[in-house]
This record gives C-alpha cells, sequence and structure tokens, in this order.
C-alpha cells in the first residue's frame, strides 16, 4: 500500500466553535470582550492594496510595538502565529541535547505533542496532590524545562521565587515560562530575562488582548536566545504573520488603557464565580487565569458538562487521568456566568 | 555553553522587502497589481469583535470556497499558511519511507531545507543543459517526488503527459507538483488528482492571486491524501490561519473575472519584456510563469543586477551552481517593465 509510509497521528480535537450567539462559549478561555476598539481602526487604514505583497519577514511592525509598551530592544522579542507556534519552534530549536526536557503530567497537552513531533525525548513530572508543582523535581538531569504559570488547564500560579530557584538550578539548559495567562493576576517573569540568559518568557495575543483570531504568540529572552529562535525560523519559512496580524497585533499592544480594563473585568467576574461555585459544593485551587477549574464532591464532572450543554453552555472536560472528574470553565461576561450560576443552582439541589 | 544543544542554522534570506515607492520591486514574483476590490468589501466586512474567538480550525469558509470555484468536494482541499506550509507539512506526512525524495538541482529553494527539517533523505536530479526535467530521471526507486510546475527559477514548463509518465511509473509514491506559477499560461494537473490517488497539486495566492501578504497555500489531492494531512496539520497546531485570511481568501478566489482579468495583463507585458530581451541579446527560456530568467552572453548578471540596483529596479539573483549568471526578472506592470528595458538599453549598447 502507498501509504504505508505516511505518518500517522492523533489529530488534536480543538474545544468546539459555535457560529450559534444562543451559545454561551466558555470552553476555549477566549476574551468574553472584543478587541481594542484601536484594532477596528487599524484594520480599517490598511492599505488593501498592500496585500499583493510579502508581509514584512521579520514583523518588524509588530515586533516594535510590543518591544516599546513592553521596554524591551526588539532584538529580545520573537513572534509567531500563536504562542502553539511559538512553543514548537522553540522546542526545535532549544531542546536537542537528547536528554529528556521535563515538564508537569497535568499540562498544556501540546507539550508531548511537540516532543514527539521534534524527536525530543521528556518526562513528566507529577504535580503533588493539590496540583502544586515541586521544584525540586525539576533538579534532576535534564534537557530544558518547560511549564505554564499559570499552569493549564489547574489555574494554579506559583512566584518568581520558585522560577528562580528552577533557573539557578538549570544553568545551562533553557527553561520557558508559558505565561498564556500570566495577565490575570500572576507576576510575570519577564524582569529577570536580563538575569537569567536561559529564560524564555512565551505570551499569547489569544486570552488577555481579545484577539484568538488574528493569530499572534510571542516570546521574550535574552538576545542570545531570540537570535537562536528567528535564525530556525528563517531558515524553513519566510513568512508565516500576515500583514492583517501585523498591523492589528500592533495597535492593540499599544492600547494599554483598554487591556487593562479588560482584564479587570474579567478578574471581577472571575471572583465572583469562585464565590458562587464555592457555595455549591464546587472544589477548586485559587485560579490566577481566565478560567476556574473545578470538581464537584457530589456530581461527576462529565455529567454536568452533558448538562451545560443540553442548556446551550459549552465548557471543557478533559478525559484524562487524575482531571477525569474536573471542568475547566471559562471567564465570560457577568451574564454568561450567571446563566452559569443559575443553571448550576439548578442542577445541584 | 548551555547553547550546545542549541539547532544551528543558515537562515534563509528572502528577496528584498522594501516601501519605497520610488523602487521598482520586481524581485519576489509578487503581482504588480492589487487584489480583487471583492477582498476590500470582505475584509471591511469583518465582524471584528469575532477577532476574540479562536478561528474555525478546520478553515471551513476558505475551503468551501476554494472547492467550488475548482469544482471539488471540500474533502480534497486542503490550506495553509501560504505554499510553504503547505509543502513543509506534505514533506512530514509523504516523505517516510527513508528513501530518497528526488527533486531538481535548480529549483525552489525550500525543498532540501524541508527535507533537513524533517530528516527525509533526498537526492537532487540534474536538470539538462537547457534546464529541461527528464523523466526516466523520475523513475529509479525513491521515497516520493517534488517538482515546480513551471519550474522555479527556471520558468520551464512541462505538459500533462510528462506528468502522467511519472506518475505512472510511480504508483507507490506521492508525486507533487508544485504549481505556484501554473495560472501564467500551463495547464494545471487538477484534473489528474482523480485519477492519481498519489498525486498532490499545490496552489498559492501569492502570485495570480495577489494575496502574497495574506499568506494562502493549498494543496488538491484524493481523499485519502488530504486526510492524512489534514490530520498531520491537526495533530500540532489547531489554528494557523486566521479570520482575515479566511475571509480574504474566500473573497478572492470567487470573483474569477477580476483573476482572469489580471493574469491576461500579467501575461501580455510578460510577451512585450520577452521580445524587448531577445532583441537586447538576453537568452531565456520561454516562460510560462510570471517571472523572465534570463541571461546574457557578454554582460555578467551580476554587474547587471547592481546597475539595476543603483537604479532603483530590484530583480533576483541566485549565487548558485548553474544559474550565477541569470536574473530572475518578475513580470511588473506595463510602467515597470518600460523602465527596466529603459535603463537594459543604456546599458547594453
Amino acid at each position: 500500500m502507498f501509504e504505508d509510509n505516511f505518518r500517522k497521528v492523533e489529530p488534536y480535537t480543538p474545544g468546539e466553535q459555535t457560529n450559534d450567539p444562543s451559545v454561551v462559549k466558555i470552553n476555549t478561555n477566549e476574551c468574553p470582550y472584543p478587541p481594542s476598539p484601536e484594532v477596528e481602526k487599524a484594520l480599517k487604514n490598511l492599505d488593501l492594496d498592500k496585500l499583493r505583497l510579502y508581509p514584512q519577514p521579520a514583523c518588524n511592525l509588530l515586533v516594535d510595538a510590543i518591544a516599546e509598551v513592553y521596554g524591551l530592544p526588539a532584538d529580545q522579542v520573537f513572534v509567531g502565529v500563536g504562542s502553539d507556534d511559538v512553543l514548537s519552534m522553540a522546542f526545535m530549536t532549544f531542546f536537542n541535547s537528547g536528554k529528556p526536557v521535563l515538564f508537569p503530567d497535568i499540562t498544556y497537552s501540546f507539550y508531548d505533542v511537540w516532543a514527539n513531533l521534534h524527536g525530543v525525548p521528556y518526562k513528566q513530572i507529577p504535580l503533588d496532590k493539590d496540583f502544586n508543582i515541586v521544584k525540586e523535581d525539576y533538579y534532576q538531569e535534564n534537557g530544558g524545562i518547560i511549564f505554564p504559570n499559570p499552569n493549564a488547564p489547574t489555574g494554579v500560579l506559583v512566584g518568581l521565587d520558585m522560577i528562580e530557584d528552577i533557573l539557578v538550578h538549570n544553568p545551562n539548559r533553557v527553561v520557558i515560562v508559558d505565561e498564556a495567562y500570566i495577565d490575570f493576576g500572576g507576576e510575570s517573569a519577564l524582569p529577570l530575562i536580563d538575569k537569567y540568559e536561559n529564560l524564555l518568557v512565551v505570551q499569547t495575543y489569544s486570552k488577555s488582548r481579545a484577539l484568538a483570531g488574528i493569530r499572534i504568540g510571542m516570546a521574550f529572552g535574552s538576545k542570545k536566545l531570540i537570535k537562536y529562535l528567528s535564525d530556525v525560523k528563517f531558515s524553513f519559512n519566510s513568512y508565516t504573520m500576515n500583514t492583517p496580524a501585523l498591523v492589528a497585533g500592533a495597535a492593540a499592544i499599544r492600547d494599554k488603557e483598554y487591556f487593562e480594563m479588560t482584564v479587570a473585568k474579567v478578574i471581577k467576574t472571575r471572583e465572583w464565580m469562585k464565590e458562587e461555585l464555592k457555595k455549591l459544593g464546587f472544589e477548586f485551587r485559587d485560579s490566577m487565569s481566565n478560567f476556574v477549574f473545578a470538581t464537584h464532591p457530589k456530581y461527576k464532572a462529565k455529567d454536568i458538562l452533558d448538562y451545560l450543554r443540553a442548556n446551550k453552555v459549552l465548557v471543557r472536560y478533559f478525559n484524562n487521568p487524575r482531571i477525569d472528574n474536573y471542568l475547566r470553565i471559562s471567564v465570560g461576561t457577568d451574564e454568561q456566568a450567571n446563566k452559569l450560576i443559575a443553571l448550576l443552582k439548578d442542577y445541584i439541589k
């Protein structure tokens, strides 16, 4: 058979997307608010005739805007097609020692996928029973370290002191902190990149910047790390970010006021949601992200999932060891959170 | 040193991009005309609030439009971030036999890059002295075959009879025909995909569709090939095409009239340019693409390149064996072609 030598894989099933406006979609951690009005202006002002030309290969328009807002030189900033693209490229660039890369057993579901994709051996380190990262587990010999902060899908945040401890114990390995959810109350490791040449901090436009539909992720690090990452990117694909993404991304990052307002609203709704979930008997770690990862001692997560879906509320369920009785519930608008809590009140008598 | 285990590469240098409108930019084979006015309408009508949501993972909006225009079922169409993304994915999916993949020695410069990237062995088959593909060279044992038609940067077109001969001799291998330039006068192998289950035809929006800045490539093939390709894509990155790309791409492909008009204009200018270049003593194969790949028996290509650049005309030069006395000149507008020819008349006395 001619397909004997095809690559055969299990395709990943992303969280359901829907166009039905009557559905409360709190299953993929998107921002419940639209992007900054500056994005609209920037896209309306885009010279469409220019779309006939290749986009800027080095993405200067976007990189310079991000660098300016974060107070960094442009050569400490790297951008890609969502943080998935950035992280996959980082695996390819930095994890070639042949020794296993370490990451938590419960974490973002693509780490093992990219490790397999790029032939990187890995070792999954169990979180403790309360879903904490145990820093000493990362002091063993390894080929690199990656974890999200806050962790996904648990929402558990670690402090910079723990991150520094891990960095200090791994001076010869690249440590990647995946900060997809850091803007919702955590402290970013960004200020550490000038102190630790081996630290790569990755962020995304898909959550706090309300632009999941435009696909932008970014990495911050020492000039050395960013140079290696850029070289690998340029070696096999010159133009991945399209012109609308460059323009929209530059406009969004510059609108700090809108960003802070949006994030504050999400945090306020989350705190209310946490109180209400607690009253209903749900248990969860204190989330510093835009979702709550909750379990109920008396009701099965899978049953709650089905009940909510039947009532047009989508939340996320992972049928994986240790977390198969949990639901990951994104923080939506107040109205969405109200509907969720009202439905749960009906269910949990 | 901690960078001992970093991937070290030679970054590719893409053709120069410039924002200087006084420069005649005929160096990267972009379309000299703006995209269809339907693209402008579609982007203006895009609901920007929706950008907070992840884009459609299966890109249905775009895939369905392409399928409709090409008269194919949607499950015979695959899309990616430019044909570079599609081709790299195809290397990863189809070329895993451990036997060498065959492609011409003079061809698109990324084939060997992707082969190296994905650990695919390869063998470069010399074109004959007139830059022709010799079909019998592709009847040897191999792990797959890929070539552009017309070839790049030579511009030489082969007929479907030759493609069928290569397919017939390789029933157990995937044969990829990279048709980036097919719309400028060649005959597409698309009608063959239902006859040969092992044929993958790849096209792009970057040339004839005037949307290099939006990054869309597509592949057509049997349901089997498209299924394998899609599974690999979904296994490690769910969302690569952003929402503006889906919307713009769907609008552009549906505007057949504008497309045909644009392509006809490019062909007309090319034919005039060929005559003028011939009068000046340039030699080249009859190009069926949107560029002419020319050499001059009395003047060095590198010198002409420098002279044109000094006069604000950018063309492309490859310092590679066998072609280091050639220039690849994109077909621009009549005005751009006039400027080029006038400058060359001054240079070549």
